[in-house]
């Protein structure tokens, strides 16, 4: 019997959708208006039932634009095996929803009926396999392994509301095997699965308690800014706050503050801070028994509304003035044009098409000699899986954990905010990529899709795949006989995530020569500060404006496979001696040469880029020599700016970042520690599900499976040029992985996209191009049409969210709707 | 009366052609044959007579290929003021040569005619003006400075073989008036302009010394190597050495070592050792009394060559075998063809032709509102002048100082490397560019030339200008209402020099921020080490090969002026503290804060990149605040990797290379401590020409005209991946130059390449593209043709050097001659 085919009455009769006016327009929150995390349920708009096709488009086969200038080149592949971390399709989350809301122990209730006191379905996702089992399949003649449902409850029909992480299976579901089970042995706590949720009345923290107080205000908002946050339709202040919580001696303490809306469709509200703060003491979830504990003011802290009123209202009050958008906040263009930018501005172009191959359905790229499967989840969005070169696997998983924004300031706004961005989801913020801009026009774009309140949600041609060539050459010799250059051809596979405000631009890039890189761009909005005496934490950029000092910091996990699972790190570095030599005639000399050591264990597992750059870090394979006797390996080299958090034991994350403290560190692969983070660690940060310090705990480090917890980063003090938004030239961080004696040679020799020339007297006398594509004689690329198709052509296609219901399972009418998750 | 109208009976009596095939094809030289420092004269090729176009079609305006799909772009245009850092023209350099004959005090003879122990001219070229007097012209109303000659006289007509710097002029050369004085002020010692020359004697070094020590033991060459250097046209062996030569307790020694020579026309000669090393004491210019004093093999010192004899004929003496060059030496296309590589590649188009204007006769560029000039020398190539945004100077000068290669080993030739590369010089290696692999195709290319025995010698299109598009956007923020995302064009100027093994690229490259960045990556053959229990210094990468390790490190002179040259340097730090604030409750929050200070004055100028990139270093002016109070300035940014030299008090380089002991090193700016170094500072490195540290005497350094010398840097260990070349993507360092609160905002936004799309329920409803150009509805560009001409089209240009006479000045007659300088 089809799993998908029966829809329960239940279902059918809480299927409608329920709006509140309210729920839509006036609810504020961390970050952005329209950002959230997971638990809420927003509202749906109306539907539309032509778009089917925009995503079978998509996840069918592309053929290159049109093959010409070449040989007809093939680029879709059949994966060599199927894609074990990918996600759910339709109808096996539709059948895990339906089961799930059979299981009367659950207590579930549809997500549009639900009250903040109801469980509901928060996510449902393909659940990773165990490494071991993967291997079995992928290298071996194993089976694939067995397929499961990772699904989290918001089980918030307690007093002790709580996330639940869980485990539904086997899929395909059959009611006579299926069972679900705590999900425990990622939690490296005794958490039986369930972590905190500080969320949960999120709703009425506004309705009850945040508007009460911004009505109780009023005369007050009204004389600083003319405006209100009472929760009414023309409000024109919004109220959000910290994130953490503050979570110290068993209380839960908020800070919130005021901030002017946004008066365009341009998204600068985090620019618009007013500089008045408020805490309160929102232990339990009894509304009645919650405490206003005082206001903030230019820097005087009044302990009661009462006291805050009379001194407002007293003489000499010193009042501030507001920030408020306007041209210096719009993304638009502005200012005097320059010059000759109104003519077409250099582009890349795909003369041939695209010189790479996927399997959509797999989510598998060939390029080269690389191969790689794409995977994605709601917390960390796009990770790659299985990476090789001409078969042989250099690195098993590489993906983002987490991303932190860390902030300080003299307010407790800025002071408390320490973003852990999985909370909201990199997944879900993986918007539809602009072609021509975000990627090249020609590029292969995937689709991502998410879960949220019995849908998919699914960001048509939010991944991108593409070959670019740099603007410089990977290789080149010159003498006076000759010259020997070689083009920098590279494959990039993309997302960008907008959590927010910030723009996180993820770039996993593969070069001739055998070295990967990691890179994060940032653009978008900074979240800023009210100017009043907060010098000390970032520049004055604009009327009451600060740049609100903060450190990014993102970590990644690579699981490195140099030649086998068992891998070591070596420490070589570049040491000054003073030294006398056989030779040296009796003198000590003044040089200097390399000191090598090995992590031998998670004790020594952590640490940070040394000084002058003078250590290199390799992953190795002591068993796995060169045939020069030299141990073959990956170098892990920083690129464009990598660091660690600066804040040590930080009062808002206490342990729910121990991830960010150092720029390396190295564990003994496990399976359970597959995550360095919980996306739920903010709700419970003194002892949060994942404590990644708890990963060190002195394990081997020789000649074992190991993973690396990379940390991109950077310290950002935004200045004028952070207004209206980022820019990406200088908000970089990256990592090479470089080879290191891993191959006989540079693999770049193998490509004919070089030249040699040799020259005599004036003269070319030889030009080799090794068999490269030439064109025509004429110079105008033969017969051949050139495949430049302006950017600006294909900007009508932009999409936007296509949602799916799941339950009921409603697969033939998707609709549009991109207004929140 | 025209001073380039007369030749002297005496200079067209010595311009007969001398060659020797000696000179030709038996020297061997530091770094690779063909490489020398400028002392000698190495022949002349046979002349040719059609490559005055080649020339002059470069020097002329060159309109963009065919304007299209755009208005019609002015590519040309005229600097607002001539470049005073300029090099001279043909007859300015025949003038400054024809008078310095007619200096009998200077007893010069023609280098053709010379012999060891002449007087020759090494250099002629254009002497700086003094800042002062520069800025009085490109400010101000004042005259352009007046035009003198900077000349290097090579004198070893005496003893005391040396360099002298002197200064020749003032220009046009009017007899009445002209005159020569030593150059004496840019020497940081009482010098009176003269340099010590150890090379004097190269020549009968090679034929009085050298081979006849390689003769002395061809029993041994042969038995090892089938092979012999003796001076001998069926030699395929050279001898070569360390470079600095030891100079210490008043001696002069030499290390040299047997290599094996390339069999084809690959320049592989430096991965060639073959690990028998001898020393001489080379002290005094008469080889009577040289010594013989030591060989070395296998790590064991022999100190007389028949101790060597009879230990190496003696029973278990351990031989080594040799390195002989191969496919694993070659740079050509091998290994098994890459997927779909024989399709044509990703290519970067200029649809419209460039977007830039050059004045080609002044070397002057604009791109969108960046301004700038190009300079050109002998020493160290390209550097750029008068850097401006919008005609506000941010940087007068931006230029390489010098690089050094500091190796190490546990034999005497690789201990004993340190090259300063500015001996060598980078403006004689800035070789042709190869379209379409160094640079775009469409790229606009410039000549650049340089002085050599009489000679000029032109580089066609040896720099590059062109703009580019990254594969990221600048600039994005993506919402579930709207995208906006800016495209990020940039421009480059870049020239490469090849010194000996290495070719050396250095970008200049311009960014919509505001940033500007300065980058070089590296290519070509490591210098390698024989294998021989050398692992402490180096990976060993094939059959008897160390790849030796080493340190690159590149000083720069970046002479910014921000709002002015009263400059200061400011540092903030992100740094942890733990504080109570008025609203924490008593508590202390462990959180951030900036701390900042200045750098006072030249006992604080001297520094490093701080621990975990948290100092961000900053030139400001300090009475120059924006109107928000903060300072405005430039950051001072690590990009792609940036280093010092590891090596302390360096026995190699004594006082040579005293700029290379930091990261960032901050001078105030005087007409006396204009170069960092000095080209022939290895000649005499316990008391250089030019001793760096010395800039170091504690001058105030707050509202001063301040210089930056940034080091960037690289600790090279080559591995397998570095044959047969060192490859680009990983061999890099970088640095940037970004506004900090220098503009009101960030200046991208003036950009129209960028698009907004408000999107809403599936369907993009306003794409505003801000007036940018639009390609015509068919997709095809409309009617215009696009400029798409495959790279390989232009290979059969390639040129080699352009030679004209100077003495007697011949400028109808050039001829093509790249064989060395």
């Amino acid at each position: 019997m089809g799993f998908f085919d029966v829809i329960s009455p239940r279902a059918i009769a809480t299927s409608a959708l329920v709006l509140t006016t309210f729920a839509q327009d006036a609810l504020a929150a961390p970050k952005a208006p329209w950002i959230r995390p997971g638990g809420g349920y927003y509202g749906k708009k109306k539907m539309s039932n032509h778009i089917k096709r925009a995503i079978e488009g998509n996840n069918q086969k592309r053929a290159p634009e049109t093959p010409f200038c070449a040989e007809s080149l093939t680029t879709t592949v059949k994966a060599p095996k199927d894609n074990v971390w990918g996600t759910l399709v339709d109808v096996e989350i539709a059948s895990v929803v339906e089961w799930l809301f059979a299981q009367e122990d659950l207590n579930l209730t549809i997500t549009d009926d639900a009250t903040g006191w109801d469980n509901t379905i928060q996510l449902v996702e393909a659940m990773w396999p165990n490494k071991t089992d993967a291997l079995a399949y992928i290298d071996g003649t194993g089976p694939a392994p067995t397929k499961y449902a990772h699904v989290v409850l918001n089980n918030r029909a307690t007093e002790d509301a709580h996330y639940a992480d869980i485990l539904v299976g086997p899929l395909p579901i059959d009611n006579a095997t299926a069972k679900w089970e705590p999900l425990t042995y990622l939690h490296n706590k005794p958490s039986g699965g369930k972590v905190r949720n500080l969320d949960a009345d999120n709703d009425i923290v506004y309705s009850e308690w945040l508007f009460k107080i911004g009505a109780s205000v009023a005369d007050i908002t009204l004389d600083l800014w003319n405006a209100t946050a009472m929760g009414l339709e023309n409000d024109t202040l919004s109220i959000w706050g910290i994130d953490p919580l503050w979570q110290d001696d068993g209380r839960i303490i908020r800070w919130d503050t005021f901030w002017n809306t946004p008066t365009e469709v341009f998204d600068d509200s985090t620019l618009l801070p007013l500089g008045l703060y408020f805490s309160s003491d929102v232990t339990g979830r009894d509304p009645s028994k919650w405490k206003l504990e005082g206001w903030l003011y230019n820097g005087i802290f009044y302990e009661t509304t009462e006291a805050f009123r009379a001194a407002y209202w007293s003489e000499g009050f010193v009042k501030h003035g507001a920030n408020v958008d306007g041209d210096w906040a719009r993304t638009d263009h502005q200012g005097e044009p320059l010059p000759m930018d109104s003519a077409a501005a250099p582009e890349l172009i795909a003369p041939a098409g695209n010189r790479f191959a996927v399997d959509h359905k797999q989510n598998y790229v060939e390029w080269q000699d690389y191969s790689f499967y794409i995977g994605f989840t709601r917390d960390a969005g796009m990770a790659l899986y299985d990476i090789r070169y001409k078969g042989e696997r250099l690195i098993y998983e590489l993906g983002l954990q987490e991303a932190l924004a860390h902030y300080a300031g003299n307010d407790p706004m800025n002071s408390g905010t320490a973003y852990l961005d999985t909370f909201y989801g990199f997944g879900p913020y993986t918007f539809e990529l602009v072609k021509g801009y975000d990627c090249p026009a020609h590029a292969v774009y995937l689709n991502t899709s998410f879960y949220v309140a019995e849908t998919t949600h699914t960001h048509i041609d939010s991944v991108c795949l593409f070959e670019y060539v740099s603007d410089f050459p990977i290789q080149r010799h010159t003498t006076s006989d000759y010259v020997s250059v070689t083009k920098n051809t590279y494959f990039v596979a993309r997302s960008i995530s907008t959590i927010g405000n910030y723009d996180y631009m993820f770039s996993y890039s593969f070069f001739n020569d055998g070295s990967i890189s990691v890179e994060v761009r940032a653009s978008g909005y900074i979240q800023s500060a009210f100017f009043a005496g907060n010098g000390d934490y970032g520049f004055k950029i604009h009327d009451n404006l600060s740049g609100s000092m903060h450190d990014h910091v993102l970590n990644f996990k690579v699981d490195f496979d140099i030649l086998g699972t068992n891998n070591s790190v070596q420490l070589m570095s570049t040491v000054p001696v003073s030294k006398s030599y056989p030779w040296s005639k009796g003198k000590v000399r003044n040089t200097m040469a390399l000191s090598r050591s090995f992590i031998e264990n998670e004790d020594e597992g952590r640490f940070n880029w040394g000084h002058n750059s003078a250590t290199q870090v390799l992953v190795v394979n002591e068993d796995e020599l060169n045939k020069h006797g030299e141990l073959r390996g990956y170098r892990i080299l920083p690129y464009t700016g990598a660091g660690h958090l600066v804040v040590e034991n930080s009062t808002n994350l206490a342990n729910a970042a121990n991830w960010a403290s150092h720029d390396i560190q190295i564990t003994k692969r496990k399976d359970t520690e597959y995550k360095g983070a919980h996306a739920y660690n903010s709700q419970d940060v003194h002892d949060p599900p994942i404590d990644f310090a708890k990963f060190f705990d002195g394990e081997n480090l020789r000649k074992e499976d190991l993973v690396l917890w990379l940390n991109l980063g950077m310290h950002h003090i935004p200045h004028t040029g952070d207004l209206p938004n980022t820019v990406m030239t200088t908000a970089h961080s990256g990592i090479q992985f470089m080879p290191s004696n891993y191959f006989d040679g540079d693999l770049s020799r193998r490509t004919v996209n070089q030249v040699r020339i040799n020259y005599e007297n004036g003269t070319a006398t030889e030009i080799e191009t090794f068999g490269q594509f030439k064109a025509a004689e004429d110079g105008s690329c033969g017969t051949c049409k050139l495949d430049y198709t302006p950017a600006d052509r294909k900007h009508g296609d932009y999409h936007g969210d296509i949602v799916v219901r799941k339950f009921p399972f409603d697969p033939n009418n998707p609709y549009f709707e991109s207004e929140s998750i």
